[in-house]
């Protein structure tokens, strides 16, 4: 049943070859100073660094540079982001790079002027901001997270190993996002399929939850069959611009609110997933691969009709002839197999993460309440092993 | 494959039981002066529009009516809409209805203050407004159009017969709309099963368009199929709030841009459908049910490909053994007789059609160029004759 909602989602999206060319016109509305945000440096070595310049420089802003984000953004950094923020005066924050760079540029413009610590305020209590908030635009570089179409801002505070996201309100959603699929061509690999099992695991994280009639979940079914073709040709050619573009496009509707709407989810994946990024920092994607099939085979007794219906409407099981848990089971069968080929992580271990550090990753996992089971520390652990 | 767009839709939804109790909040955001638009009178029987009237009082608003916008909203309605609006000097404009009576309330925020004649410029011309847009909020009482999340307003020219729409961009989008499944409930069954059928109706004219592999394909099919299950359920039992409020929020984005993204739409069977209903004023889903299957049968051969993959991914035809032309027609005889089991009218003669009434219709049908196949004068008249 669709339970009662709000539904707003004002961010607009530049998509496709040359989206590039609608920044300078986005800019023109906002003040002169710009604070601009990146990762690693990979953005200067693939000329989107240059390009995003020369349109700042035409459209004569004064850029203030915040590089350096790395890919799960620290407390730390943000504190640095804010300063800079403040120092700069800035009108507006320009993120370009992945989900890390677009996250943290959100988490600094709710924070570089909020008058108490933002990891209390955003991160343990979880308020919503009620100081001044900086625009912030996004020039996606990486595809996976969503975060260009919503409020979600994930930061890790490396003291107390913890990863922690706060969804924000629509007053922080980047006003616009530039989306061109040719941008993420030059990503590793490695990276590639990372980011796509994130949109995999963001859609499954709302579907498996509920046994209601949903429109949310048959549009799920319907991202996620695009998801699972996509990407095999995506692996096969990564050059390919109809695969690419769809799963950019997938990953955008994939954790931008809609397929939520009226519905409870769950997101133990992401918790299990986020407690090994936080003491192991591994690739975001990769740790929710390596979780998810221990998870869903653990839950699934809690859950059969929904993961029967995941096996027939986006595996194509035949049900002719089997129980429902036959057919559940043959579901995350196919599931695997699809995983393997892509390359993904389908193990703890290949993360670096050791037997002995178990328990500490099992203590900093957060428990969801909408799953099909609601995990004690033993169900955590169990889960843990088995992905191990 | 996704080609270049620009996705924005800021409408925000309130959608659930007491949706209504949003609506204060949300008139306290604009002027005083209050254009309240609504129908026939229904929403003086159900209560909708006592509660809507109180809400606009204790918001401190003067109320201006302008009430008896007709099911095809004409163009000499939208005439003296503008004069009423003007005279009330109008800050906001209240829809209160279905998608006429939004439709109705957007064309005249855009034709108000317009320098010009509106039929021209923008149903001749299809020019964008240029002068002052007045704000436009609905209250949603009848599910089908879309018309709450879109920039559409359809108006009818009696005297040339033509009715016409035009898709305005996202400034004369709604700013909000209020969707409460129950305001449904009493709609009359025949209403209920046109407006549906509407839904349906907009998400295949998306879908059969083009060959390429587009998600918004995909996001078409899991709408079609929450729509084809949630309707069997509501034709049994109209008052079933799981299935009405699935109905609502497809509807919703059935027509909110989103499955038309990236990818070509043809349209061809609402340019039938608004000849007929130019020519008799019959309900607007029932001329799109009573051509569609004609339509379909005659352009399958030109998009043999599409079809069967919408027998197989939306009606769940087997297609073992079969060839791609019959797996595509079983579809369609699926879809005939879920059609025709909701009650849908099929043949034109029962909407007031008569034959010598044909070629008339056929003249004022608009050619659309996105289909499988674009129809000469001959095709046209060949598709009216074989919905007869």
């Amino acid at each position: 049943m669709l339970g009662n909602f709000t539904y707003c989602n004002p961010t607009k999206l530049f998509f496709g070859k040359n989206a590039i060319d609608h920044l300078g016109g986005e800019l023109a509305k906002y003040g002169r100073n710009v604070l601009l945000v990146y990762g690693g440096g990979s953005v200067k070595k693939n000329g989107i660094y240059d390009a995003v310049i020369k349109i700042l420089e035409a459209a004569g802003k004064t850029v203030f540079e915040d590089g350096g984000v790395m890919p799960n953004p620290t407390l730390d950094k943000l504190y640095e982001g804010c300063e800079r923020a403040r120092a700069a005066k800035a009108d507006f924050i320009l993120a370009v790079g992945g989900g890390s760079v677009c996250d943290y540029a959100k988490a600094v413009s709710v924070s570089a002027h909020c008058k108490e610590d933002p990891w209390q305020k955003y991160y343990v209590r979880f308020e919503e901001p009620d100081c001044e908030i900086i625009p912030v635009g996004c020039v996606l570089t990486m595809v996976g997270t969503g975060s260009e179409m919503n409020g979600g801002a994930v930061i890790t505070n490396a003291k107390e190993k913890m990863k922690v996201g706060h969804v924000f309100g629509e007053k922080v959603f980047p006003k616009f996002a530039v989306l061109d699929p040719e941008y993420t061509f030059t990503l590793p690999r490695y990276q590639m399929i990372a980011g796509i099992y994130d949109i995999m695991s963001h859609i499954l994280e709302q579907y498996f939850s509920g046994s209601d009639d949903n429109t949310s979940d048959y549009i799920s079914e319907g991202l996620l069959r695009s998801l699972i073709h996509s990407a095999e040709v995506a692996a096969k050619d990564p050059y390919d611009y109809e695969a690419r573009s769809n799963i950019m496009w997938t990953a955008t509707w994939a954790l931008n609110t809609l397929v939520a709407m009226g519905k409870s989810t769950d997101w133990e994946v992401h918790m299990l997933g986020q407690a090994v990024g936080a003491h192991t920092d591994a690739t975001h994607g990769m740790t929710l691969a390596a979780v998810s099939m221990a998870y869903y085979r653990f839950i699934l007794d809690y859950g059969v009709s929904k993961f029967r219906r995941y096996a027939v409407n986006v595996w194509g099981v035949s049900p002719d002839g089997k129980s429902d848990q036959e057919i559940a089971k043959e579901g995350l069968s196919r599931m695997e197999n699809w995983m393997k080929e892509l390359g993904l992580t389908m193990r703890l271990g290949e993360l670096g993460v050791t037997a002995d550090m178990l328990p500490a990753v099992a203590q900093s996992t957060l428990v969801m309440q909408g799953g099909y089971k609601v995990l004690n520390r033993a169900d955590i652990l169990a889960v843990l092993k088995a992905s191990l």
